[in-house]
């Protein structure tokens, strides 16, 4: 049994939406932003350097499969990656979805205005369209 | 031959550190970070997705590698690794050594105030740290 438990702050600022490639994948409350976070669910990771090599290629299929996905079915303009987490020590790869018209374009989305949480409504479309894609990596 | 030329601001706001793994390494030109450019190169590519697997194996393992290298050698506080490019569309992945008390801790470093250049001796001595590095993931 893995001693693994998401993070406080990654649990209260976005959605679960599947498990997946050892991953939690979750959608952040953003409604400005189609923007997944993705977490192995294993404990004490914290940089890329301390992925153990299946965990990294799970996680990082994961990330090009729904990369290509979302770029096409989403008609993305960008697809940003990236792994910060110098707030959230808990190691979790972001993957957004980029438009030219987004709220925080040509710039990075982290520290833009205030994120706009989803209605339910919102939320379970949303979730349901990530399912569908994901359903199509597997 | 490859038809690869480097994106005139990555080639405008970077320095050359090295090639390897089919990469050019480069150094941003902002003395407030030690922050690599790392750009695989091969023609249009400009998202993650369109990475092929082994231009994507050749870039992951030299980001593990001195991902790993720069949190023990450089004493980092963490390492932030990210492919964004709304501005450059030529694919390229930052990787960035943070620290606690960095200039833009704990939000991430694009946008942050104005690049500080090196002067040529820091230039010199940041870039033979870093082939030093380099040379101990071959």
């Amino acid at each position: 049994m893995s001693d693994f438990s998401l993070d406080h702050r990654l649990e209260r600022d976005t959605l679960f939406i599947a498990r997946q490639n050892g991953c939690q994948v979750r959608l952040m409350n953003d409604a400005r932003y189609r923007w997944l976070v993705l977490i192995p669910e294993i404990s004490k990771i914290r940089d890329w350097h301390d992925l153990p090599d299946k965990v990294e290629r799970d996680i990082l299929s994961l990330t090009k499969n729904m990369s290509g996905l979302l770029k096409k079915f989403e008609n993305a303009d960008k697809i940003n990656v990236a792994s910060l987490g110098n707030l959230v020590p808990q190691f979790h790869l972001h993957l957004i979805v980029r438009y030219e018209n987004d709220a925080a374009w040509p710039g990075p989305v982290w520290g833009v205005g205030a994120a706009e949480p989803f209605t339910d409504e919102q939320a379970k479309a949303v979730i349901k369209m990530m399912q569908n894609l994901l359903a199509l990596t597997s």
